[in-house]
Order: C-alpha cells, then sequence, then structure tokens
C-alpha cells in the first residue's frame, strides 16, 4: 500500500513547524533571492510558491527522511560515528545536500545555483537553523528550507517565462 | 573535527557484513554485469574495484546512513509514516535511490544504466535482500549494495579505457 | 526574453517525429516497463503519459541540445576529438546520460531504475536507434527516449499510488 | 575504441586556454571560496587542485561538449530555437547547470554549494565571461568554470578533513 499524498503532506508541514520553521519563513527566502530582480513580488506569491512545492512527494519524503535524522541525533540514538558525524554537521558529509538535490531536481537544473547561495549566505531563518547553539540539531533541516527556497524561486522563474531571464540571473 | 577515512571505512565495512554482504556478494554482482562483455574477467579484479569504490568517503556516508535506517525501522523507532514507508519500502519513496545515486555519481555518469538494470533484474545477492521476508529491513541496503556494484563496474571501465566500449554498452 | 513553452513543445516534438520517434514509440516502451505488473494498462494511458511527459521545459532542453548534437555529428561539424567520440557512442562518454537523467529527475528519483533498465535491454525503437548502422547517430537520442519513457512510467505511478508498488517495483 | 585519457585532456586545456580561462584564473576562484577559512592557502594550492580536477574524463567530456555548443552558438550554427536559447543564455535553459553538475559530482555532494554560490557571485574570470558583451558566447564555459573551480574545493576539503569543517561551511 502507497500512503496517500495528503497525509505525507500533513506529516511534512507539521514536521516543518515542530521544528521551528513556518511557510512565511521560506516565503521570505524566496523574497532574499528574488527582490532585487523583481520588485514588484508580492510575499503572498511567494508565499503560494511555497505552498505548491509542498504538495510534492519528493519535497515530502526528503522532509521525513531528514528531520528524523536530526531528531534521533538530537536524542543521541544514531550508531557512532553516524551520531557524531551529523550532530556536528561535519564538512564531508554530504547526505544533507543530497536529500536537498532531491528537492531541486523537481523544479529543473536552474534551481542548483539559488540553493547553493542560499546555503552559503543563510538569511535569514537559515542563520538560525545554522546557529548550532542549544541541543537541537538542525543539520539536514537547513538544508531542506534553502531547496524549498531555491525551488519556489524556480517555480516562479517557470511561471512566468517572460520574468525568468531576471529571476534565475 | 571530521573524522578519519579510515575509521569511517572500517565502520562501514563491519556494517555491510553484519546486515549480510560481504565484498565477493558485490564483486558476484559485478560479474553478472560485465562476464559477457569481457569473458577474461577474474573475480578477483572484480573485488579489487569493490575494495577501491569502499575507500570513497561518498561511499561511507551513504552505507552508514542508509543501513542506519533500515535498522531503525527494524526496530520500529522511526515517527510514522516514516517507520511504515521504509518497512514496506514503498513504491513512491526515492530516497534510497538518491542515497544510491550518490555513490554511482562519484565515478561518472556511465554507472547510472549498471545501476538501474541491476536494480530491476536483482541477481545473487539482491534477490536475498529483496525478498522481503522475515524481520528484516533492507531498503536502503539493497540500492546501496547494486550502486557499489554499478561504481565498481564503471570504474573498471575507467580502467582499462580500450575495453570500456564493452563494459558501458 | 524567453521563449514560450508552447514553441519550444512543437520544436522538440518535431524533432523526434524527423529522427524516427513517435508518441507511440515511446508509449510502446512505458507499456514494456509495466505490462507485467498492470495487466490493465493501456496503450492509451501510456501514450497520454508520454504526452504530459513532452510539456516539460527540461524535456524540450534535452530534446533539442542532445538531438542537435547527434545531428552535427551526422553532419561532421563537431570538433575532434568531439566528433569521434558523439559519432562511435563512446563507452566513457557520460553526457547523453547527464541529459537523460535531468529528465528523469523532474518525475523524482523512483525513475531513475527503469531508466537505467530501458537503456540496457533496448526494447522496441531503443533497438532501432542503437542499431548504429547506417550514417544516422543516435548517440544522444537513444538515452533521450529512454528517460521519457522512464518518466512517464514514473508519472504513472505518481498518479495511481495504490498500484505504485507495483509500477516501480 | 575509447580515445586515452591524456589526449582528452591535452584539448580540453586547449579550449579552455583558447577561449581565454586559464588554470591560475580558475585558482583564484578557488582561493576566492577560500580565503576566509584557510588563511595560510597558497595559490600554488589552489592550482594543484585545479590541476588534478583537470584530469578526469568526466571533467574533459563537460568542457568538450560545453565549448563545443558555445562555439557553435557564436558561428550561428545552431538550430532555431536553440540558437536564440543558446547566444541570450535563456534563464530557463539549464542544461549548462546540468553539465556543471556532472562535473562537482565527482567530487561529492559537498561542492554543490560552492559552485551555486560561485556561479551567483561570479568573481573574477567568471565576471569576464558573464558580461554578454561583444560576439563571444560563454554560456556554457562560464557554468563549467565555477564547477571546476568548486571542485577543486572540494578536492581540497577531502585532502584536509582535519580542515574539511572550514572549507565546506
Amino acid at each position: 500500500m502507497v500512503l496517500q499524498t495528503s497525509q505525507l503532506e500533513q506529516k511534512a508541514r507539521q514536521l516543518l513547524g515542530d521544528r521551528g520553521v513556518s511557510v512565511v519563513d521560506i516565503a521570505n527566502l524566496v523574497m532574499h533571492l528574488q527582490k532585487k530582480y523583481l520588485p514588484d513580488l508580492t510575499l503572498e506569491e511567494c508565499v503560494d510558491s511555497v505552498n505548491s512545492v509542498l504538495t510534492k512527494r519528493e519535497v515530502h519524503n526528503a522532509i521525513l527522511t531528514g528531520i528524523q535524522l536530526d531528531i534521533l541525533a538530537e536524542e543521541d540514538k544514531l550508531l557512532q560515528p553516524l551520531q557524531e558525524i551529523v550532530t556536528e554537521d561535519e564538512g564531508l558529509y554530504g547526505i544533507d545536500e543530497i536529500l536537498a538535490l532531491s528537492i531541486v531536481n523537481v523544479y529543473g537544473s536552474i534551481g542548483f545555483t539559488n540553493y547553493g547561495y542560499i546555503d552559503k549566505v543563510k538569511p535569514g531563518i537559515l542563520a538560525e537553523l545554522n546557529s548550532h547553539e542549544g541541543p537541537r540539531v538542525h543539520t539536514f533541516l537547513d538544508d531542506i528550507v534553502g531547496a524549498i527556497a531555491a525551488s519556489a524561486a524556480s517555480r516562479l522563474a517557470h511561471q512566468y517565462p517572460d520574468r525568468a531571464q531576471d529571476i534565475t540571473q
């Protein structure tokens, strides 16, 4: 039996909320990526685009799996040395980037650049998730949130092809 | 701090063994992929190629993360609905393929075909892993083992460019 | 300025036809992939799914770029050694697989296996494209056609989640 | 027959030079990516890492194919609408990013972020390539050069695991 998409989406959205990430937080990242190219872009359009990305099953799968690994690392329930690797967000561990890429791919390759950029500059909610303070582990979540934002930006570009030249620059 | 590769490799090899997969099992998959093209290929060459793939950090990371998720699913320790998805190797869950792809990519895109083929035909150890009998969960492991075999075949192709035309056909 | 999707789709479909590949040819590959799992699948459903894949811009871009390179190789207009590599469909050249992957990715990672399998088994139109007889070069086209078929199969799996377990096995 | 790697490498290096990109140009991008994390990194180390990336066949294949398409676009020899798309570096065309990704993948997923970042910030030679002035087309080359630099940075991270935490941050 395969689960209905709606059930997965509900759980994925709940997990994002539980871990401190709202749709508006992600929409603000989309705005950050696009505001200099699209002066008339509204936060509402960004919210709509994030909501649309959050209907995709690949995105649900990545959210559920990534946040699960973050939670298990917080609870010290992973085998060593994976426990240490995930807790410390180790520099040569790339599985978090791999999950992020599975999200970005759904909206085509034009999202890679936005994902890489936002993951490095870490505006808004990404800076909070990445502070590495306190007991919380967000090794997977920060990459997933960046990938959702990059995908929502790609989606805007595909939706408005006449503005795409700017959006993807 | 970042772990030494040797420590990761030791753990990755140990986990494969614990889950019932030997280097020779994987080498037999490589042989299965290549025997009709390379009649003089020896099992020893296949073993050497698998051993070489098992020195790569991306491969260690995928093995540790994938087997960890399989084990947690066996122990009923994942959140729902991920628990059900991984236990049942659900048809629309593609994170196992994503981890496999992170292995195959290291040896270039020529390995995709071999990975897809072997994952579908499921010879040797892959049939055992995929029997879905008993309490064991191998949702991630079977894709990882197929990816290691496909990578070892790609590596042989790169090593012997004059035989590569056959190897990758 | 960015081109309208409809203009790209028209050109992509025309190029496929010019190179000897019909939508029904690709639908037959989808049927080949699924017939043992879905005895009630009709060719019409397969045609519909292929037509839907052919509306995606990533698919248009891959078709236009790949067929362009095939045509230039036929006309002996590529620089050496690329001319020789593409004409001979050289075993270590993986750019054709890379373009194919850009198609498969749009429908999620569950399509990798079907792509790899069909590219290796080469049923129907793929055998014709891959015959390497006559002056035609189809180094890119055969991978692209296999990727469209695998994507159409993934799309069926996503469309009918209750049948997806079989479709993706 | 499959070409020797050395022959491909020679051609790939020659094409980069012909198109105005030196190894030192790329090494400067690596330095730009790492200087704030690794104050003692020398340009020579960056040059060595770029040279090592330039020995890989996937990298040669991407360079040869991408630059070939740039040159054909300059010569107005591509079919429409591909001619227009490549000449204008159209915003929804992602095949250039796909080729870049095939390079980055060889050094593992930790390079995605650096690639995306540098492709967006466009320091040094990337700004020149991307100026879209004059008759030259560098739609593929700028992504390829960014991908080589990101790969060389990943390679440094893998080479010095004790410094990798900084390198990949």
